[in-house]
């Protein structure tokens, strides 16, 4: 049963797994496009110029990583708009590891922000450090708590809260090269701190009987200098001056999909302000 | 900062993380839905009631786990047709931990399949041990080598292979009380094993120059005594006398939102038949 294209393994390759395998054996998420498949996904428009789109992530699971179905929404979104994605990580720690069974840090364990979020990215990832503006069109930040514990300190120290250098880096220069940063969920806080005066939603700013438990972070916000748009979860918020566009998700109390059409209206402003 | 409905949390919170704040911080997927949420959530037709399914799943992450992608799109359909969603896994060590970000196991590794799957349901799951079918209209397994790993031994074992004691449980009771089950990428291969004779997909048979890398497997659904139909993979296979609804999803080669799609095919079939 080792015929290639029969996902049987033997005991020695299943554990040896897939470094050993042939590259077809290892479907990627389609984050490359042929011009036919880019054309295909355009409903027969003409062939264009794919936006390339730099996902950044935090980690795996919304207690000590990304949200994983927010990164979900933005993968799927980004591919019906017939981008092409790159995804990134730090290569650091995580701040601690939740078991998301108990809703408890698992004390003996520690675990690497890019080794988990290759996990969501199918194994195609790359270390943040080596993320450049100059070589992408766009960047998008989903949330999860990673994006407050492990690209910031926002989750211990709020409105004190240090960025991690790449993260602060790579907010710098897409900003500064007029290139649309697109975030969700607690991961406006990122820009809130690094981009000063610039305009972003957490969604809204009462808790209106738990649909908004984290209703709080509006004003975070604002103490981080900067300003908060109020916003449904099925909205995003453009900040035209500084193409940054933000949408609640998982900010907000609701059915899950609620937070993918929130997340593809972002993910569309995005597009639209790359001019792809 | 220690405001409820803010993010911020002490150092002390953040170490003992999330079993200590008020639920009101711990969003969960909406599985529940209120009665307005689903009627909005079908158009404004007349309440009526939602299909309860049960989604099991195999770990966190393609290589060892569930594949992510397939189960966030499972969850966002069952969603958008307002079923009530409640989430399994076997607990269970997984067969090995990979690391995703090299494709190789990481051999001083351990990790448990219900703690894993945790992070996909954002900690809302339970022991597969307790789901029966009497409490649920259907239930769906997305794929990932978790299925073929943790679920049961086809991975290692091909055509030979073992299910897990619980996962033949559900197969059979849902089968036998007449309740649909839907099946995506590689977890048909259950269904093919446990219900003699079903009719399943996973998607082409021959590989079509990489498009379908795993088309083999077409094969050993043959061997395990199935019958094996080819579709495409935004499509769902119905085996209307089974009520099995299986789509090839990650099998084939290809842009994210096709696969999204299909499991939204897939999913829809699976309501259908649950008569809601």
């Amino acid at each position: 049963m080792a015929a290639a294209g029969v996902l049987v393994v033997s005991r020695l390759a299943a554990a040896s797994a897939f470094a050993s395998l042939p590259s077809l054996l290892r479907p990627q998420l389609s984050c490359s496009w042929t011009p036919a498949q880019r054309a295909a996904a355009l409903h027969g428009s003409a062939p264009r110029p794919a936006a390339r789109v730099a996902l950044v992530l935090s980690g795996c699971g919304v207690y000590d990583g990304t949200e994983i179905h927010e990164a979900s929404a933005i993968l799927v979104h980004l591919s019906r708009g017939g981008a092409e994605v790159q995804i990134f990580a730090p290569d650091i720690p995580q701040m601690h590891v939740i078991d998301h069974s108990k809703g408890q840090p698992s004390e003996s364990e520690t675990r690497n922000v890019l080794t988990e979020s290759a996990r969501i990215a199918r194994g195609k990832i790359a270390d943040l450090a080596t993320l450049t503006a100059s070589n992408h069109d766009a960047a998008i930040f989903p949330g999860g708590f990673g994006a407050a514990k492990n690209l910031s300190t926002f989750a211990v120290d709020g409105k004190d809260c240090r960025v991690n250098k790449d993260v602060e880096r790579v907010l710098r220069e897409f900003h500064q090269a007029g290139k649309p940063i697109g975030l969700c969920c607690i991961a406006p806080v990122l820009a809130a701190k690094v981009l000063r005066g610039v305009e972003v939603t957490v969604g809204h700013d009462q808790e209106e009987g738990g649909k908004w438990p984290y209703a709080g972070t509006a004003d975070a916000i604002k103490a981080l200098g900067a300003k908060h748009c109020v916003k449904g979860v099925t909205e995003a918020h453009v900040d035209q001056k500084n193409k940054v566009v933000t949408t609640p998700a998982f900010m907000c109390e609701t059915a899950l999909h609620h937070i993918h059409d929130g997340i593809g209206a972002m993910v569309k402003k995005v597009l639209e302000l790359a001019g792809k």
